[in-house]
């Protein structure tokens, strides 16, 4: 490394739940400026984050893309996952220091929001002590998902709790009674199991399933009516809360809580 | 009311934490194109949204402030609030249904995201029955906070809770105890309250005190360094998750936790 060569500056950037015109002015100039575009994909995909930013890449930016090891698909939840997926982080760290170190500036694409549930955060970590850092935050998967459906989530005193459907059964059933909103992550094969803990505590009929919230092929329906397939990973369960909310209320209009195309 | 005139389309857009830079692109649009566009403030404010979007409103535009009422000053805890509010809430809905019904196209604007603790959807609930609605999702006001300060908030399997600073004493310990991650909101006088239960739970050093994140006289301090005086509304607490973190974590880093000015 040349010593006499300023270290380019990192930028974590949230491209937004889908839509791509959610993404913010800021994350589409800090896209524009990049000398690198750095992004999480699995094997074999150009990266959800990457599709969205796509009209603003300017031609000739160099492109890293940090490709998951097959692990984080196969061993989730197991204890082994921990060693590999941590190197697997260490490694792309480094490579993106290596870019840093010559003098680029490297912009990071991370869906949603950067330090919320997101990839980005565990380079973020490893590589803000080192070099100047900006994070640009982005708009949640879940502001997607309850706007696409104009479910007004929560309001005023309300609790919202944010949860992973990975929580047992009961574990489930004591947060759902015990808050006023939530949103339930990792939907998946816990579908079953997140509809039996919302209906004894008699949440089940005001909650909404979300799928692909704000992208083209975006749906939204009813927890009540959706049947019991596998759930895809970027899927939702809300659950509106707001105690205070006037009696003349009417949301979620029938038509939006039908399975719907969303538009660009 | 003119029964051929096709009515306009009502849009709550949200316009971000505060830097004008965070507004999305599905935001500038709707304010360009808005015919009437209305916004929520204070009497003798402009409005904190109307500010943030100063740069797109086109010349010409009809604008539409909603004042809110002095009882949302005074009374905000009282039992008397419920009607004065919902009044408001019922006039300001028929100022805007009036121009609907003209076949003006409507853009509301909503600090942070309109369904989240937002203002906007006590128009949206009483309209959306009737008009054409769409809510463009924005980045929150959280999100803005964290990502200024560099703070990972959750990862993984993380529960996040969202706090009002409003809950007693007893109850904060009671929650603090038993999330990952979680944001206190309203902070202002419960200051004093908030920082005894992140002590009681033995969450005090990890948490930041952001005041105005990502506002151009925006501020972050580690919540133990943060003096007694009042805290403004717009002030967050923030206590961050993430069980899984690697132990080579740095973050935040001293100078951004520091009193910070915030750059565009």
């Amino acid at each position: 490394m040349n010593a006499a060569v300023v270290k380019g500056k990192l930028t974590g950037v949230g491209t937004g739940p889908g839509d791509p015109e959610l993404l913010t002015l800021k994350a589409v100039r800090a896209i524009r400026e990049a000398d690198v575009i750095a992004f999480f994909c699995k094997k074999g995909s150009g990266g959800n984050g990457r599709a969205i930013v796509e009209a603003h890449v300017r031609p000739g930016t160099a492109e890293l893309p940090l490709v998951y090891p097959v692990t984080v698909e196969t061993q989730k939840d197991e204890a082994d996952y921990r060693g590999p997926i941590a190197d697997f982080f260490d490694r792309s760290a480094e490579e993106i220091a290596a870019q840093l170190d010559a003098g680029k500036n490297v912009t990071v694409l991370s869906e949603g929001d950067p330090l919320f549930y997101g990839s980005y955060m565990h380079l973020h970590v490893r590589l803000a002590d080192r070099y100047q850092a900006e994070v640009v935050a982005g708009v949640t998967a879940m502001s997607g998902c309850w706007s696409m459906t104009g479910l007004p989530l929560v309001q005023g005193d309300d609790i919202l709790s944010v949860l992973p459907g990975t929580l047992s059964e009961e574990k489930l059933v004591e947060r759902l009674s015990d808050t006023d909103g939530a949103v339930i992550m990792k939907v998946g094969r816990n579908l079953p199991k997140i509809r039996r803990a919302l209906a004894a505590v008699g949440k089940l009929s005001g909650s909404l399933y979300v799928e692909r919230g704000t992208m083209a092929n975006g749906a939204a329906v009813r927890l009540e009516e959706r049947d019991e397939s596998p759930a895809p990973y970027f899927s939702l369960v809300l659950v509106p809360g707001w105690k205070a909310r006037p009696v003349q209320a009417v949301a979620p209009r029938e038509e939006t809580v039908a399975v719907l195309e969303v538009g660009k």
